[in-house]
């Protein structure tokens, strides 16, 4: 593999909640997304999942709490929690987990994407 | 678990070559580390490692040639590949890997460390 610019990563792509596959290593992928709006409550029964901001503030809604994180600020969600990410405005994350995540967890939503593409 | 600021868990220790913990999640760990000079050459018989700068210049040689990243880049060095991290001036790391990776992997130096601490 080639070594990968994050910044020119997001340059590739303008989709919102949308992940696209950036590295692959030890069986988990490391993913780039935009973030904009409300996404569904969901949770990921046996993964956990990590979300590190690399541009602007993203809001983890957990029914105990919110988590606000900023840039060069991350939070690891465990396996079976529900959550619910919300982005007031347009938040860059880099996410770290198994190859069998699904976006939306054990919800079955018109935000799944089953198929993620590879940048 | 709380959020995790990057800055703010650098700014908790000084030392070179020695990983700390930040993180955990789906048997893997989330490890930030500060480096400064040559490492060793070694290899990681069955694990890939992610390495991401953080701050400053990293310079990741490998046998057919070298990697050099800067702050916001990335790359995955595949299981079993020989590499050697050199830093000219001090560069901040994060780092994914399994949690059973050791940071000289098949090499037993001075720099091997065996139990890691988590800040």
């Amino acid at each position: 593999m080639s070594k990968v610019n994050i910044a020119e990563k997001f340059s590739l792509f303008k989709s919102y909640w949308d992940p696209k596959i950036v590295g692959e290593l030890n069986n988990q992928y490391v993913k780039l997304a935009k973030l904009k709006g409300e996404f569904v409550w969901h949770n990921h029964e046996d993964e956990d999942e990590f979300f590190m901001v690399v541009k602007g503030k993203l809001t983890i809604k957990l029914r105990e709490g919110d988590i606000e994180l900023n840039a060069g600020e991350f939070y690891i969600i465990p396996k079976g929690v529900d959550h619910m990410p919300v982005a007031e405005t347009e938040v860059h994350v880099l996410m770290f987990e198994p190859k069998s995540t699904v976006n939306t967890g054990n919800i079955d939503s018109d935000k799944t994407i089953d198929t993620l593409e590879k940048i």
